[in-house]
């Protein structure tokens, strides 16, 4: 167990990373969670069929605020209706060679109903803290469904290009008023024959700060552009090992941030959140 | 082993669930995740040093959207610190308690660095899209923290209250521009004398969706009032088990999101977070 989890360790951070002293209890666990990679590549074969009531409550397992469960899922798995979402979202191949694609919602719609039942009315759903709350409600859910698929021998990626065509998203799957389809989440059969590896990131002070946030110059040696130069080549030499052309990470993030340009259509998003009646007041 | 997860199943739904068919493999991971609970009882103990390298590492090995990392997390164990938090988050006992409050952090301010290194702008980061990807990356992070830290024997409560007074989280962290504070998480070593109890969830056809949303007569018997109905019922049990008063779950959840007064000082959040530089466009 101790010799996994620096190879994780190391898989992790490059291989210079020193290893902490092992926990004296969770090692299996822990081993999972840092062995997660991002598949891309599926084997042509259908999910076990009781999966899915695990990963869903897997899911439902997972902390909710004020236990409101403001989100939903939307099992897609027709392959004509799998791959009109492909098409909306960078027609990946992935989500076309999965078997299944989770559709995961920020869904404040339930409340809109349970209030309309009583005879009352869910009145601070426009809110920006209600839309942050069913968001970060669905990617705790759906980060605990990427855990246990895995444990089931499963592999995911998510789809955050879903938000490309979040219109065309939501006539596909009959989306409500106050529901916000926030990502997918592709999930199948690993291809043993196209390993995923695991992603190097950025060394651990960088973002882990202590007491305050790390940019003063009380903060005790936490450089962070020496700590990012230092990724930019692990990043490189793991990008080299992958066959790919080695971009440093400050390159490439900093395009995709660049501006309104590089968001893939994503600068248009508030106007369709607020046509959903999510004024984000 | 599927004793545990036929307990863990009904705890989580209720002991009319019936139990779906046993996976072949991964029981250990779905039983760990199955078990879940957020723990307000905590032991007067110091966290094991070894704890937080590996909860990290966890949160980093979670997903990030185009590897941006775009998150940060802040450790405050000094009780004077984590005294004036708690005093902003409701003044909730769990926090004095805990010996440590995690804040996690929407970062986008890492990019504007990594690119004015650059001699670039991250000119895309007021945009709705980029909030959003920061506070995904952030949650899934924090989830990943929660599954080791349970893993280590800690225990683990989030803390949306921190959303309460941003303003005054932010100057006590001395959070940069284009930062925001998402939530909060409690860690600690469980009071074993007050064990904390798996609360009931939805049942699994309310939150799970086939092919399209479940509203239309072309859903196949998802009756989600009467489903709401039963888990009035279930959680109202749980209630008087745990000797609270049995409030039913349409109640609870009709009333927090009722109107902006019940919001806690949230439905400011919107000036708050443009303070920030994130215009939300």
């Amino acid at each position: 167990m101790s010799i996994d989890l620096q190879d994780r360790w190391q898989a992790r951070y490059g291989s210079a990373a020193e290893l902490p002293p092992l926990p004296a209890q969770g090692a299996a666990v822990l081993d999972h969670l840092l062995a997660h990679r991002s598949v891309r590549a599926y084997a042509d074969a259908p999910l076990p069929e009781q999966a899915l009531p695990w990963i869903i409550g897997a899911a439902q397992s997972a902390p909710s605020s004020s236990n409101l469960q403001a989100w939903s899922v939307v099992e897609v798995a027709d392959p004509a209706r799998k791959g009109r979402l492909a098409r909306w979202a960078h027609n990946q191949a992935h989500i076309h060679a999965a078997p299944l694609l989770l559709v995961w919602l920020a869904d404040l719609s339930r409340l809109d109903r349970t209030a309309q039942r009583r005879g009352e009315r869910a009145g601070a759903n426009h809110y920006l803290e209600m839309f942050l709350v069913a968001a970060i409600d669905a990617a705790l859910a759906a980060q605990n469904a990427v855990v246990a698929a895995e444990a089931l021998g499963l592999g995911t990626v998510y789809i955050g290009a879903l938000r490309n065509h979040p219109d065309e998203v939501a006539a596909e799957l009959g989306l409500p008023e106050h529901v916000f389809p926030l990502f997918g989440l592709c999930v199948g059969r690993p291809d043993e024959t196209r390993p995923a590896a695991v992603k190097p990131r950025l060394a651990q002070p960088v973002v882990w700060h202590r007491e305050r946030y790390g940019l003063t110059e009380e903060a005790e040696g936490t450089d962070e552009a020496a700590q990012v130069e230092a990724y930019d080549h692990t990043l490189q030499a793991f990008q080299r090992g992958q066959g790919l052309p080695p971009v440093p990470w400050s390159q490439q993030a900093s395009g995709r941030v660049a501006g309104p340009g590089s968001l893939s259509g994503r600068h248009e998003l508030r106007r369709w959140v607020e046509a959903q009646g999510l004024a984000l007041e």
